[in-house]
C-alpha cells in the first residue's frame, strides 16, 4: 500500500442513467471538480496563453509532457529553478505523462493520429533504436544524442519536475500491430507498472501521486486483463492509453469494455482524447478527466469551438466572417470572446498576426471550462442527453 | 485655417537645459501627455499584444499603417466595422501613417533600413511602378494588383479608417538618392501636402487632425525650406520623416538642423525612431511624441529592453540565462515583469513557443512606457542628463 498524502478522490454525484458521476480530486495544489478537463501545456506553457490568461478562462488543470521536458530545459533545471509550478507559473494542479507516448510516437507527435488509429501509415519510428524489457532507447529530435528511458528513470524525471499527478512509464503501441504484439506489449506495461511502483515508493517527496495506465489496443479481453492487473496495484488514479481503433465506434467499444475493470473508487483519465462529442460519450461511462491538444492546436488554424453548432466548431478563416461584426460568444463570460469581432478574427488569421491564436486558443479554453461546468451541473440531474443535444446542436 | 474641434496641444513645462519640453495632446478618444511613445500596430494590432495588455502595460497610443490596412482587409471593410478603434479594440488615441512610406520602401519594411541610410543596397523597388506629381503606382505585395495612390486617396483611406491623427501623403525618399532628387521630391511632397489639406478640408468629419511631414534628407536646407512651408500650412501637427542620414550623428544634425523652423506650437512627431538613446536625443530637440516597431520586433527575437543596462538591451536567448532564475524587472510594475524567471523566458525562446514573444513584447511596451513617464518628470526639472545616465548604465 501506498499512502498518498494530500491527495483523495470521492464521487460526489452519479448519473442516473448512465455510469457518469461527479466527483473531487485533491492535491496539494489545489481541489477540482469533476469530470474535467486538463489543457495540454506540452513545453511547460499552454501554447499561446500565460496563466492568467488561462486562469481568466476558468482553468482548473494543465499537464505537460516529460518527453519534451527532459530534453528541453531537462528535468535537472527544472528541479533547480524549483520545479514545474513555480517554473512555468501554474499554482493550480499539474499533470506530467511519462514520456512513453511520444517516445513511441517518434517523439513530435506525427503519430499520435496513427496511434489512435486514425492514420494507413506504417509505424515509422526512425527515433526508436529499442525496445527491451529493460526500457527503451530513442534518439533526442532535438539533437539527436542517445537517450534511454526506464520506467526508473521515468519516476525520477517526473519527481524533478514535481507535478501533482504522474503517470507510470507504458509501452504505447500503435493501430496496426498484432493481437500477440499487443498482449505481450500489455503485459510489459504492467511488469514497468510495478517497477514504477517500486521506485516511485522508495523515492516519492509525498506530494506527488501515481497513476497506472490500461493497454491492451482494441482487443477487450486484453484491456480487461490489464484494468484489472492495475486496479489490483496500489496506484492513485487510473488511465486509459495505447490506441483504441480506428473509428468513434470503436473507440467507444473499447473504453466501454474496459470500465467495467477499472477501480471504481479512482479517478480515471483519459488520456489524448477530448473533442466535445467524446467527453459526452466517456462520461457515461465513467471518465473524470480528458487532456488534448486541439483546443489550443485548432485555434492556432482558426477555429473556434462553440456551443450549439453542428460539428463543434467554426473556422473563422472561412470568407463569410470577412464582415461578421459580431463576437465570438457573448455568454461565454470571457472578454475576449465578447470584445472581438469575427470580421477582426478573420483579419488577424488573413495577416497572419498571432493574437488571432491567442484569443482563439483562450476562447477554445473557456468554451471547453464551460462545457465541463454544465457536464456537472447536468450529471446529478440526469441531463446529459439533453445538454449534449444542446452543445452538439442536434 | 482648418478648425480641429476636439483636438489640442499646449506645452506644460520646458527643460531649463535643452530644447525639451512637456505637453498635453487631446484628441476625441483622450488626451495624453507628451513626450510619448506610439506603439505600431501595423496591421491593427500590436504584435503578440491584445488591448488590455497593452493597457497593463500602460500604453496611451498606438498607430497602424494605412498601406497594410488598405490592401488587407480594406478601409471599406474598416469603415463598415465601425472604424479602426471599434475593429481593433483600441479605445484611446490612435494615428495612422499616410501609405507613403511603405509604398517607397516596398511594401514590406524591408526598406526601412535603407531609407533610414542604415544599409548600403540600392533602391531595389520593385512594386513601385510609377511616380508621378499625381501620385504613385504601386503593385500589392500581397496578390499583385495594382493600386493607385495619391494625396487625395490616402486621405480617403485615413478618413474611412477613423484615427484620430493622420499623416499628410509625402515621398520617402532612401538614403542614395542625390541631393537634386531630393530637393525635386521634397517640393513635391509639400505640393501633395497642399492637396492633401484641401481634400481634408472637404471631407472631414470633424473627429480627425492632419499632421505634415518635413522632408528634405540630410541636407539642412531642403529641411528648413520644408519645415518653414509645413509650419505655414494649417496642419494641426508636424512629422519628421524621410532619410535622416547613415549615423547616429547625422540624424541628429539633421533634426538639430530641422527644429528652429517647424511650427513651435504644434506638436512634433520623429516618425520610425525609437531606441531609448533616440529618445534622450531628440526630446532635447523637441520631439513630443516617437514610433517605431523595436519594442516588438525585439520581442519576437528574444530580446527585453532593460532599464541601467548599458546598449539597452538583453537577449534572452543567451545561455547565460539559462538558469537565471530572477524575473525580468521587479520594479516595472507588470505582473508578467515579476512573475516568470529569465531561465523559463529562455526556455520558451529555445522551445520556439510563443509566450516569450508575448512577455517580452508587453515587458519591453511597458519599460518604454516608463520611459516616457520618467522623461516626462525629469523635464521640468532639468534632470534630463540624470535620467540617461541612469536608462543608458553610463
Amino acid at each position: 500500500m501506498i499512502d498518498y498524502p494530500g491527495f483523495s478522490f470521492e464521487v460526489t454525484a452519479r448519473d442516473p442513467k448512465s455510469g457518469a458521476r461527479t466527483g473531487r480530486l485533491t492535491t496539494p495544489h489545489g481541489t477540482i471538480e469533476t469530470p474535467n478537463y486538463i489543457f495540454c501545456g506540452t513545453k511547460a506553457t499552454v501554447k499561446n496563453l500565460s496563466p492568467s490568461q488561462l486562469k481568466e478562462a476558468r482553468t482548473d488543470i494543465v499537464l505537460s509532457n516529460t518527453y519534451h521536458l527532459m530534453l528541453q530545459p531537462g528535468a535537472d533545471l527544472v528541479e533547480k529553478m524549483g520545479g514545474l509550478h513555480k517554473f512555468m507559473g501554474w499554482s493550480g494542479p499539474l499533470l506530467t505523462d511519462s514520456g512513453g507516448f511520444q517516445v513511441f510516437s517518434l517523439g513530435e507527435g506525427t503519430m499520435a493520429n496513427e496511434i489512435k488509429g486514425r492514420s494507413g501509415k506504417g509505424h515509422d519510428n526512425r527515433n526508436l533504436l529499442e525496445i527491451t524489457e529493460e526500457g527503451c532507447v530513442f534518439r533526442s529530435y532535438l539533437d539527436g544524442q542517445v537517450i534511454r528511458l526506464t520506467p526508473e528513470s521515468a519516476m525520477d524525471i517526473q519527481r524533478k519536475l514535481g507535478a501533482d499527478l504522474l503517470m507510470q512509464f507504458d509501452e504505447c503501441t500503435p493501430y496496426h500491430v498484432d493481437r500477440d504484439y499487443t498482449a505481450r506489449s500489455m503485459e510489459m506495461s504492467l511488469r514497468w507498472g510495478d517497477r514504477c511502483l517500486a521506485h516511485f515508493e522508495k523515492n516519492h517527496g509525498g506530494r506527488q501521486a501515481l497513476y497506472g495506465i490500461v493497454q491492451g489496443g482494441v482487443y477487450t479481453d486484453l484491456r480487461r486483463t490489464s484494468a484489472e492487473y492495475t486496479a489490483d496495484r496500489p496506484f492513485f488514479g487510473t488511465a486509459i492509453g495505447g490506441c483504441l481503433g480506428g473509428t468513434d465506434e470503436e473507440m467507444a467499444d473499447v473504453v466501454r469494455g474496459s470500465a467495467p475493470y477499472i477501480h471504481p473508487g479512482r479517478p480515471v483519465h483519459f488520456l489524448g482524447i477530448g473533442r466535445i462529442r467524446d467527453v459526452f460519450t466517456f462520461v457515461r461511462m465513467g471518465i473524470d478527466t480528458f487532456d488534448c491538444v486541439i483546443p489550443t492546436r485548432l485555434a492556432r488554424h482558426g477555429t473556434a469551438f462553440m456551443r450549439g453548432v453542428r460539428g463543434e466548431t467554426v473556422n473563422l478563416k472561412n470568407a463569410r466572417y470577412r464582415d461578421d461584426a459580431s463576437p465570438l460568444d457573448e455568454t461565454l463570460g470571457l472578454p475576449a470572446s465578447a470584445q472581438f469581432s469575427k470580421a477582426y478574427i478573420h483579419h488577424l488569421l488573413k495577416a497572419n498576426e498571432n493574437l488571432a491564436s491567442q484569443i482563439l486558443a483562450q476562447h477554445n479554453v473557456a468554451t471547453i471550462n464551460r462545457l465541463m461546468r454544465e457536464v456537472r451541473g447536468a450529471i446529478p440531474k440526469g441531463r446529459l442527453d439533453a445538454l449534449e443535444k444542446e452543445w452538439l446542436g442536434l
